[in-house]
C-alpha cells in the first residue's frame, strides 16, 4: 500500500494510505511517539463510526487517552472552541510529549492541530483525516488554524504532523456531497500541475463517483504526492505553495459572503476555479478550450460552476481581506492551460468583478 | 556597543545592547522587516515614559504603525488578552510580513509574540524589553505564549524574534522593585553555568543596584550570551535549555499559589532557588556553602529567601501541573556548586515538602 514521504524544514513524516489502516492507528502511533498518555480529538460527525474505533486502537496500544469532541461545522471553526480543546487536554493534565490525534475531516485536524502547536507550546500531532477534501488537502503540509469574523484561518500556525493516517473505509460513510467537494481538489491539483491527473479524473469520473476502491487509493496517492511535493519546496508559502491557492481566493469570499452556510468548501473552490479561469482568458492568459473542460469536467463531478452568489463588488470587497493581499494588491492564482498556473497581482478591479459576473445563472 | 548574535533551527537575530537605542528601533526594523505596515503593542506601563517614542521611530522610519495596549500584570496574560490584541491587528489589515513590535516587559513580549506566531500563521517580530527580567530571560529564546487557569505559560508558541533592542536607559523608568527582581534571574544564570559571573554580581551589587550604566550594560551583555548559549544549544528544551528552569518549578508553584498577587516573577524565583538549594543539600548534592552564599547574594540584592507561604503541601500538589512533570515525575534542576545544576527526577515526595519548609520564616 502506498506510503508517501514529506519532508519539510518543521519536520519529516509519512502519509500512510491504506484501506483499514484506522484499525492499526494505535499500534503506529506508538512506534513513533511513545507515550502514556494521549488526547484523541475526534469529529463530532464520526464519532460513531469511526471515532469510537480509532480511539479503542489507540487505548489497545497502552496509551491512556483523553477524548475531546470537536462539534461539527465551519461555525465551530474558532478560537472558542480552541480554547476548549486545550481545557480538556489541561484538565486531564495531558504532558509535554503526549500526541494529539484528530480524528475527522479538515475542520477538525486544522483546529486540533493548532491544539498541538500551541498546547505546552507544541506537542506531536497524528492526523486521520476522514474526508476526501481533508484526505487530498489539508492533511499535507502542517497548516493549522481558525476562522475569526474576518475571515478565514487568520489565526494558526504552521506546525507539521508525526504522521498521517489515511483509510479509505473511512469515505463510506462520507455523505455523497461531501465526496464530491473533494474532488473539486483533486481536480485543482490537476490544473495546476498535473495535466495527467487532470486526464486521468476525466476517464475514471465515474469509478470515483462510484467509491471503487483501487481508483480511490491511486487518486488519494497521485493526490497526496502533489500536494507533499509543493509543500516540501515551499513549506511557508513564499513562492510555489501559493498556487495551491488556485481558486482559493474567489472560494474564501465566496465562503465569507454566503456565511459558510451555503456551500461545501469543495463546492466554494469549484466556482472559484472558474471565476479564476473566466478572468485568466478575458486577461488573455489562456485558451478558452481550458475553461471548457475545466467546466465540462466539475459538472461531471456534480459540482456547481455557477450560482445565485452576493454581488460582485461586495465579493471583491471581501477578497481584500485575504490573507495573500500583498501591498494592498491583490495576487490571483491564474492557470495558463491545463496543468499550468501563474501569480498575477496586476488583475484590474473590473476584470475581477467581470469574472465574478460570469457565475450568474442565467435568469 | 555589544550585539549578541542568536542561532537556532527556528531562525537568527541579533540582541542589540545600546543606552539610547530605542531612538533607532524603526530604522533598524527597517533593514530587516521592510514593509508598508506594523503593529506596536505597547505594555500600558510604559506607554508614555516609552512607547510613544518607540512607536514616533518606527513610523519616522515610514512604517503605517498600527498601535495595541497590552494591558499590564499578569493576571492580563491570558488568550483573551491574546484574542484582543489579534482582533486589532484583523481590524487594522494587518498584511502577513509586517512586523509585530513589542515594547514592554516580559508579559508583553510573550503575549505579543504568541500573537506574531499565530496572526496569518505567522509575521516577524521585534522585541524590545523594557524591564531588566525581560531583558536578560524572555527576550531571548523565541518562548511565547499566556497563563490558563491550569498554570503559567501553558498555551504559546516557540517564535524567535527578527531583533531584540535593549535600551538600558529604560531601566532607569523601571520600579526599584522590579530591577532587584531582575537581578536574582541573573544571579541563577551565575549559579547554573557561570561561576565568574555569580562572583562579579557579588561584587557589583551596589552598582548595579544604583543603575550604573557600565555595569550594567556588561551586565546585560553577560546574562544575554548566557541565555543565547543555552537557547542556541537547545531550541525546544529538550536538554540543556532545562537547566535555565533552575528554581522555576518551585516558583511557578509560588506564584499560582499566591494568585501571582504577591510577589514578583524574580522574587519568586529567588525563592525558588534557595528552595531548590536547600533540597540539593538535603540529597547530599551540593555543599551548605553554596546555599550559604546563594542566600548572601540575594539577601544583598534585597530579594526574598523567606516568605510566608501556602503550605508546603498544596504547593507541591501545585507543582505537578507544571509543564516540567514527565511520566508523573517532576523533574528539578538542582545545584552541585555554584555554576553547575544537573536534573533529578527521583527526588522524594518529603523530601520536597521539607524544601518547602525551610523557606519559613522564624515565629
Amino acid at each position: 500500500m502506498p506510503t508517501v514521504p514529506v519532508q519539510t524544514p518543521g519536520g519529516s513524516y509519512d502519509v500512510v494510505i491504506e484501506p483499514g489502516a484506522l484499525a492499526s492507528l494505535g499500534e503506529r502511533a506508538r512506534e513513533l511517539v511513545p507515550h502514556a498518555q494521549a488526547a484523541v480529538i475526534n469529529d463530532e460527525s464520526i464519532e460513531y463510526t469511526h471515532g469510537l474505533a480509532a480511539a479503542r486502537s489507540i487505548r489497545d496500544a497502552g496509551y491512556d487517552a483523553t477524548i475531546a469532541i470537536m462539534p461539527q461545522g465551519e461555525s465551530n471553526k474558532t478560537l472558542g472552541t480552541f480554547r476548549d480543546l486545550c481545557e480538556v487536554l489541561l484538565n486531564a493534565r495531558i504532558e509535554r510529549g503526549a500526541p494529539v490525534f484528530a480524528i475527522g475531516g479538515g475542520i477538525t485536524g486544522d483546529v486540533a492541530g493548532f491544539v498541538a502547536s500551541a498546547y505546552l507550546r507544541g506537542v506531536p500531532f497524528i492526523n486521520c483525516p476522514t474526508t476526501l477534501l481533508s484526505m487530498v488537502d489539508a492533511s499535507v503540509g502542517g497548516k493549522t488554524g481558525v476562522n475569526v469574523p474576518q475571515g478565514k484561518n487568520l489565526l494558526g500556525a504552521f506546525w507539521q504532523p508525526s504522521l498521517v493516517l489515511i483509510d479509505p473505509q473511512t469515505l463510506t460513510t462520507l455523505p455523497p456531497r461531501e465526496l464530491r467537494a473533494g474532488l473539486a481538489e483533486c481536480v485543482k491539483h490537476g490544473m495546476i500541475r498535473d495535466p495527467d491527473l487532470f486526464a486521468w479524473i476525466e476517464a475514471h469520473a465515474d469509478k470515483l463517483l462510484a467509491l471503487d476502491e483501487p481508483a480511490m487509493v491511486e487518486l488519494l496517492e497521485r493526490n497526496v504526492r502533489i500536494k507533499a511535493a509543493v509543500v516540501e519546496a515551499d513549506e511557508r508559502e513564499a513562492g510555489v505553495r501559493a498556487h495551491l491557492n488556485f481558486g482559493h481566493t474567489f472560494a474564501h469570499a465566496i465562503e465569507a459572503g454566503t456565511n459558510y452556510t451555503v456551500f461545501k468548501h469543495g463546492e466554494a473552490v469549484s466556482l472559484g476555479m472558474v471565476a479564476a479561469t473566466h478572468l485568466a482568458v478575458a486577461l488573455d492568459m489562456c485558451d478558452a478550450s481550458v475553461l471548457d473542460r475545466l467546466v465540462a469536467l466539475l459538472d461531471k463531478l456534480e459540482q456547481p460552476t455557477q450560482a445565485p452568489l452576493p454581488s460582485p463588488i461586495a465579493l471583491v470587497d471581501v477578497m481584500r481581506l485575504d490573507k495573500k493581499v500583498k501591498g494592498g494588491k491583490m495576487r490571483l492564482v491564474l492557470p495558463t492551460r491545463i496543468g499550468e498556473v501563474i501569480i498575477r497581482d496586476d488583475a484590474g478591479y473590473a476584470a475581477i468583478v467581470d469574472a465574478w459576473g460570469e457565475l450568474k445563472p442565467p435568469a
